[in-house]
């Protein structure tokens, strides 16, 4: 993104911040913005209207949104949302992810290895319950614990009840709890995927830009019981599709905004976290890079993980680059002090006030542990990845085994919540999963790993000293890989059913390297535990002040659970020019042709020699005001009468300020057009049958 | 390199650590190790041979090493080594840099912007007239002065006695001091290079790596007063080039090897300066390489600067993870002990064994500033270089425009260094060049340096707060490089003419930035440089007790001085597989079709058309037991008879622990054959010419 229109953006956030922000919001199912969407495009959104979206909305656990589209169970998501899955179930004969794939009948189709499909049911607030579990007289920890206690009851006395996947979600960060229920689906088979060049057509360079050209689709059948689903609800596909100007919606699962976090929280953001993850992610992708360009099955091993990687360090770029402008922080600053002052005021909240003192000081607790526990314990959000300091799917799949033995020995409420009893269906799935695992690609990435934690916590480190055992990293990373036998999904279903007696008796190495840790990795997670718990507490303080002073028709922050947005296709201004709502045929051959089709803005042979056949007026690619972020990706663009209109797949360079705040001038969600998927099928893929499958809504 | 070879060749190196290391050693043509070759080759060095070889060698200022191959003046470097020029001397229109030039006449020649090569006319040992001038009671301040200004009087003297180009070189770390007179050239012309593509076959993976297929030489004229020059010593061309198992020379210039650290000057490598600057490197590779995916013109601009990145970030690595090895730490401690045993019994020395204390101490207190220094003065080597909180070309010029105004209205022995008498005609050289400067390359430059400088020194920083002056780092760097005028020549001469008035008057932005920091990053400078002197004194007195009992047959770490190695073409093993010394043309065609010609593997054009008309069975590229590092770079290797076979152009990944240690079982230099040049200069580029002049010595 360019200075002027960064200094553009912000000046028209900071004009923007006195007012209502026109289409802001990624609003709960629960407390849907009927009056705004009424008063703003005269439109009435419906209790029928929102059930039928809600249903046909599909959440693939691989981390982004989709939705069915036909009666006979197909799912549309992006091709990089599919990526995960076509890795998977790609080998060295067959690249899907880099070439692309057609089932032209049901036996053609290909099972993925461990996807997860969820579709949401019902919403049930049960903050109640939940606070009144937890004394407020109790200590942060003792807090944290009870709180994991109630949360785990709820969910397990839900499963029991509904059979459905239960999942107790935290909103307005611990302002209320709500209980989330979803059909679970894991037979799922893929039937259709573009050619990565043309879904990501332009690649790391144009990712986040506009004007676009990327057929970024992906299509799955869902089954049951060996048979397509017949979903109840589908989304009819829209025989013109998305009109410049006109109303439209996304209904999908944005991952994680951080707009309500107070000032201290954006500054440890920028000021720690950021630079950090940047830090590693760069080093992450020359380590990926060079170990790719040594042999094409390398860099076929590396792909889906290096274009994530790639993703995020575009988008973590943009975040800091708008915490990094004064701009930014000082309207935060602005309306920080602002909403204080009315805390201070009549109807206004001591405890409240006080909130933003307890975060702090928490955020300051977190940073000094933070490394340590970035290195050693890792991401609470994803339970099989691993620590920082031992980046490898063998050490996570090590310590997974470890800690099962453990924590399935204790009472369910009292566990680490990822071993919760209502979470175990979805936790089997990926322990037993069979993805390949490469030796060569763990060992390299296990050695960087080892190396970057020597450098971050000293070779005089106790820790490190008894992880790297006297040996070099690289030396130790190949050890371990070597030695384990955690890749044997048979030899983790016998340490699974033998629990700890079996895990201790298989003497595998890196278990016991994880046991080795095990101590000071759980402590640190107690400990980070124990502040956020005091986080949450403070900030549910501050929301429940600011439910009393502003009601509660707002949203919150994103959480990865199903979300509407609304907003209407319409074009922006940069540096001066206008850019149309729309892309077409013609602009994909007119961007390659000026890049001289060099790689990344080449062309598939397919659509070099088919270019002809082509009507190069339809639509490919368009913009709109929606509210979205990363975990939008795949979510179906829907017009008011609820047919698919095209697909969110990115968003342009100003969106990314999105993590902090929502402005409509600049800020842009891209789709993918639904005629595009439509002509290429037919013209370019020779997929007739699908595209009348997609255009009927039935086979 | 794989784990196993890592582990035999430290188990080698920790074998030979105790005996004579067959062909160690950069030494100096001052003090060569004729004995040595005598008794291991029954070779005799004598003066006339050592002269001749030192005068046909040559040293490419912007970083390298080269020869001159014909009486006509032909110098030959490596491609890579002329990089830096061909980059200067292309265009949006003529890539040459990538696609290669031959100038059939002399008419078609193209001068270099702004290439200094110098020839090596004498040395003189001055050890005693630059410790009398440091008093023994002075403190480092103090030492620091007074050996600046002895230098800068020697120096001074020499260059109006003999108007040769003098520096005084510190060897052994402050052991010795000798005065280096070097004939300078200035007016160089291109005369061939080849696509880049076969240069550097292979790229980033097979960087360091061995089977190579590189034809990776530059050939330039040299000219003085518009005519070639007549150099008296040139090499003759041998008519067959590298033999296996023959002995071989390498003149030229090892840019810094750390073989004389102490340990706990290599813990700081290890945990502090090598991490950091990994680091770096990495955030830069990221930079450069999404800023030259965009667009091909990016590409080109960014081309030769991206090279580097990647080649030093190779280098690092591999020099990290020597030191990460406990065997390479463990052999050093034991050797250190060992020496420091010796110092504490007879004929010993008492300073000596003081001075490793003393040496700790000043890398501690480095340690303290080393970020900021970084970060604000920058490095010392690379006077124009900006340092790393504002990289860029602008505030290089503008810093050193500020500078120049106030140094040279002192006494010379009392100015910065770089801004000494002697050091004028290169200096200048340097501020005039007319090399190409892109402004949007330079404000993503600074932009991410000033983001790294808050990142790295936190947004409350005093001096990040003056410098960013209320701005994001996009914004400011926007707007200092969009308001400066340094980027014109006729503007620098007119500052640089005009003295500190011009340079006030100007109200020039960036020169005001560095106007801002200049005291801060003066003193930075000064502290650290204090510490230097600190730590030269104890090296001092450590090689002075190593001379006493060990004798000065030896030589010292490299310093961009002219050396000879020495050592035999020779293949070796690698995973219990022999890879043999020598490559030919067949092999490139196999290495291409084996990796289905993708980049880097990809042959040139002209190299898939013109593969019948070759002799496959030609050498392309030969290893040695030679003993080298960066900065040999170009250097000739020679026979007994002193005649030209090969040129080194790399090592295998094996020899990047030779900047700590030097083993001889699996390190290894890398050449081109001379064959392969005159076979592809026949028959791929249509050069019958340029070979003829090589065969025989002129044209």
């Amino acid at each position: 993104m360019n200075m002027k229109a960064i200094l553009r953006l912000f000046l028209a956030w900071l004009g923007l911040a006195a007012c209502a922000r026109a289409d802001e919001g990624m609003w709960l199912y629960n407390n849907a913005p009927r009056a705004q969407i009424k008063a703003r495009y005269g439109f009435e959104v419906t209790d029928a209207w929102l059930d039928h979206l809600r249903l046909a909305s599909v959440r693939f656990n691989s981390g982004g949104s989709g939705s069915f589209v036909s009666a006979d169970g197909l799912a549309i998501t992006n091709h990089h949302v599919g990526a995960d899955a076509l890795q998977k179930m790609s080998s060295e004969k067959n690249n899907y992810l880099r070439d692309g794939f057609y089932a032209r009948t049901a036996a053609e189709e290909i099972k993925c290895v461990d996807l997860e499909l969820n579709v949401l049911q019902s919403i049930e607030d049960v903050t109640a319950r939940v606070n009144a579990a937890v004394p407020a007289t109790a200590t942060g920890d003792e807090a944290a614990a009870a709180r994991r206690k109630i949360t785990a009851e709820i969910e397990r006395e839900s499963r029991e009840k509904t059979g459905l996947r239960s999942d107790v979600v935290t909103l307005y960060q611990g302002g209320q709890y709500h209980l989330y229920r979803f059909k679970r689906y894991t037979d799922i088979r893929l039937v259709f995927a573009p050619e990565q060049q043309i879904a990501f057509y332009g690649g790391d360079p144009d990712n986040f830009e506009y004007p676009r050209y990327d057929l970024d689709v992906c299509l799955f059948r869902v089954y049951e019981n060996d048979q397509p689903v017949r979903p109840a609800h589908y989304l009819k596909w829209s025989p013109v599709g998305a009109q410049d100007g006109e109303l439209v919606f996304v209904s999908g699962h944005p991952g994680r905004t951080s707009r309500l976090l107070t000032v201290a929280e954006l500054e440890y953001l920028r000021d720690n976290s950021l630079p950090y993850t940047l830090m590693l992610l760069k080093r992450r992708e020359v380590l990926l890079t060079a170990w790719g360009a040594r042999h094409e099955e390398n860099a076929r091993r590396v792909r889906d993980a290096l274009f994530s990687v790639q993703n995020y360090r575009k988008v973590r770029d943009g975040e800091l680059a708008a915490l990094q402008d004064p701009a930014v922080m000082d309207a935060k600053r602005t309306a920080e002090k602002a909403f204080q002052q009315k805390l201070a005021g009549p109807g206004g909240s001591a405890d409240a006030l006080a909130a933003y003192t307890k975060i702090a000081a928490a955020t300051q607790e977190i940073g000094r542990y933070a490394l340590r526990y970035r290195l050693l314990e890792g991401d609470r959000r994803n339970i099989f990845s691993a620590p920082q300091g031992l980046t490898s799917e063998s050490f996570g799949i090590a310590r997974t085994l470890l800690r099962a033995a453990e924590e399935r020995a204790k009472p369910n409420g009292e566990r680490l919540k990822e071993y919760a009893d209502a979470k175990r269906e979805s936790f089997e799935l990926e322990l037993f999963s069979d993805k390949p695992i490469y030796t060569d690609y763990e060992i390299i990435s296990l050695a960087d790993a080892l190396a970057f934690l020597a450098e971050q916590l000293g070779y005089n480190d106790a820790t490190v000293v008894k992880m790297l055992a006297g040996k070099s990293p690289r030396a130790r990373a190949a050890e371990l890989i070597n030695g384990t036998q955690v890749r044997s999904v048979e030899f983790r279903r016998k340490l699974y059913a033998g629990g700890s007696d079996a895990v201790k008796t298989a003497r595998d190495p890196m278990i016991e390297l994880a046991r080795l840790i095990d101590a000071e990795a759980r402590g640190l997670r107690k400990t980070l535990e124990t502040q956020d718990e005091i986080k949450q507490q403070a900030q549910g303080a501050i929301a429940r002040a600011r439910f009393a002073l502003e009601g509660t028709s707002n949203y919150p922050d994103a959480t990865f659970t199903l979300r509407l947005s609304y907003g209407a296709v319409r074009g922006y201004d940069e540096d001066g020019k206008f850019i149309p709502a729309l892309t077409n045929f013609a602009g994909l051959y007119e961007r390659s042709a000026s890049q001289h089709n060099r790689p990344p803005f080449d062309l598939p042979p397919r659509w070099s020699e088919r270019k002809a056949a082509l009507n190069l007026a339809t639509p490919f690619n368009f913009v709109s005001t929606c509210d979205i972020i990363g975990g939008n990706s795949g979510s179906p663009t829907v017009n008011r009468a609820g047919e698919f209109v095209g697909i969110i797949f990115d968003g342009n360079l100003q969106s990314l300020v999105g993590s902090f705040a929502y402005e409509d001038v600049y800020n842009r969600a891209l789709s993918v057009h639904s005629a595009a998927i439509i002509e290429s099928l037919r013209k370019i893929y020779d997929a007739p049958a699908l595209a009348d499958e997609l255009l009927n809504g039935k086979r």
